[in-house]
C-alpha cells in the first residue's frame, strides 16, 4: 500500500489534488489509475485510506473514504545534531524518522565546519521515510543554529541526553533506565560532530541541570551511527518499543 | 593519530612495509614524513606506537616501537544480513564494525534480488572502519550464501537473534535480558531484506532451537537501520557498553 503525506484536512468524501511530485510517482512511476487505493496522512488525522479520482497528465486527486487509524501523539523525543557532512547527516534524518523522532535540530558547533544545508531536502527526506515507516506525522526540521543559542535557557523539564566521548559518563541504557521514566519527560539526544565538542562547549552542557552524559561504549562512533544507536535505546529503553 | 592494520606480524623493531595505499595515503593526502608516530594493529598482537621510517615515492615503511595496548577478545557476535542494496549494506558494514561484530554473513533470501556483491570492497570499508574506530580487529566479511545453507547444522550453544517484522516477538530488550547472560554465549543478530522474509522462511527460522524473536518497535524499519539498531542494543545490554 502506498502511503502519502498530504498538508490538507482529511475527512470522507472531500477530494485533495496531490503535489505534482505526488502525481508524478503515482501516475508515472507506480503506474496507478483511476480508482486504486492508496492511505493518506497529515499529522493531524490520523490514515485513511483513499481511492484516485481523477488521473490526468499533470494532475491526480484523491478521494478519502474510511479512516484507518486514529491519530496518535508521537513522544516528545528530539535529535539536537551537530551539522555534519551532507551524506551522514541525510543518512540522520531518514533513520531519525523511523525510529521516532518528533524535531530534529541542527547545531553549529566550535568543530561543524559547515554553517548552512539545505533545509527543505532535509524536510523532503522526513517526509519520504515518514510515508514509508507508516508514521501519521513528519518530524520538524529546524534550521541551524549555534549550539550556545540552542541551550540558551534549555526548559528545566526537559532531559537532555549528551551522547558525551570523554569516556567518564554512565553507560546509556542504565543511565536511561535510572533517570527517566517512561513518558514521564520531554526529552533531547545530543550528538556532537565527528570532531567532538570543545572542551569549553563540553563544560557548558555538562554544566546545565536537566543533562544526563551517557556513553556509548568503547569505541569511537561516527555521528550517524550514535545518532542512531541512541534514540533504538531510548525507544526501546522507554519510547514505543517497550512491551 | 592515525590507525593502520596491517596483515605482517608486530614486534618492537621489526620493520614493516605498508601496502600501496597505505603508503600514498600517509605520503601524498595527510603528508607524513620520516619519524613521524601511526598506530599499527593486526588482530593478533594489540596495538603499537611506530615510526615511520623510510618514505619513498613508492613504499613507506613503518617500525613499531611500544605497544600501547595488549590485543583483547571480540565478542563473538556475528550479523547475518541479507543482501540489500550497495548502498545500504556499505552502511550496515561500516556500522557494524562501529558497533563491535567479530563477522558479518551475506545471506541470499527469497526476497533478495542480488546474488552477489563486491565483498573485496566490503573488506575494504570494514577494515577503514576498524581503523577510525579504535578496534583491534576487523570483522571477518563471508561470502553470500543461501540462508537455508546458513541455517542448517545451526550450532545450538548460538543464539539467534531474529528480527522479526511480524509483530508478535517480544520487545527486543526485555527479550536479550530474559534469554541471554552477558558472555555466556555467542549469538547472532539475523535481518532480512528490504521485502521481509517469506512466510516459509520465517516458519524455518523460528522453528530453529536458539531463536529468540524479537521486535524492533511498531515502525517498518529500513534493514541499515534494523542492524544499527539491534546491534547497539546488544552491545548495551550484554556486551561491552555495560558498566
Amino acid at each position: 500500500m502506498i502511503r502519502l503525506f498530504v498538508p490538507d484536512d482529511l475527512a470522507a468524501g472531500r477530494p485533495i489534488a496531490l503535489s505534482v511530485t505526488q502525481a508524478h510517482y503515482l501516475r508515472d512511476v507506480m503506474r496507478r489509475s483511476s480508482g486504486d487505493e492508496v492511505a493518506l496522512f497529515n499529522g493531524r488525522h490520523g490514515e485513511w485510506l483513499a481511492a484516485l479520482g481523477l488521473v490526468e497528465r499533470k494532475a491526480v486527486t484523491v478521494v478519502p473514504r474510511t479512516r484507518a487509524r486514529a491519530q496518535a501523539p508521537t513522544a516528545d523525543l528530539e535529535l539536537v545534531i551537530a551539522l555534519v557532512k551532507r551524506a551522514r547527516l541525510e543518512t540522520i534524518v531518514e533513520k531519525a524518522t523511523e525510529l521516532g523522532v518528533r524535531r530534529i535540530r541542527l547545531a553549529i558547533t566550535r568543530f561543524t565546519q559547515a554553517e548552512r544545508t539545505n533545509v527543505e531536502r532535509l524536510a523532503a527526506i522526513a517526509m519520504e521515510a515518514a510515508e514509508q515507516t507508516g508514521r501519521l506525522d513528519v518530524p520538524e526540521i529546524v534550521a541551524p543554529a549555534k549550539l550556545d543559542a540552542i541551550l540558551a535557557d534549555w526548559p528545566p523539564d526537559r532531559a537532555l541526553i549528551f551522547c558525551d566521548e570523554a569516556g567518564d559518563a554512565t553507560p546509556i541504557l542504565g543511565a536511561l533506565a535510572a533517570f527517566l521514566r517512561p513518558d514521564a519527560l520531554a526529552a533531547s539526544i545530543l550528538i556532537g560532530p565527528e570532531g567532538g565538542f570543545s572542551p569549553e562547549e563540553r563544560a557548558h552542557i555538562r554544566s546545565l541541570a536537566p543533562v544526563i552524559p551517557v556513553s556509548l561504549g568503547p569505541r569511537i562512533l561516527r555521528a550517524d551511527t550514535a545518532a542512531i544507536a541512541a534514540l533504538s535505546l531510548w525507544q526501546a529503553a522507554l519510547g514505543d518499543w517497550r512491551p
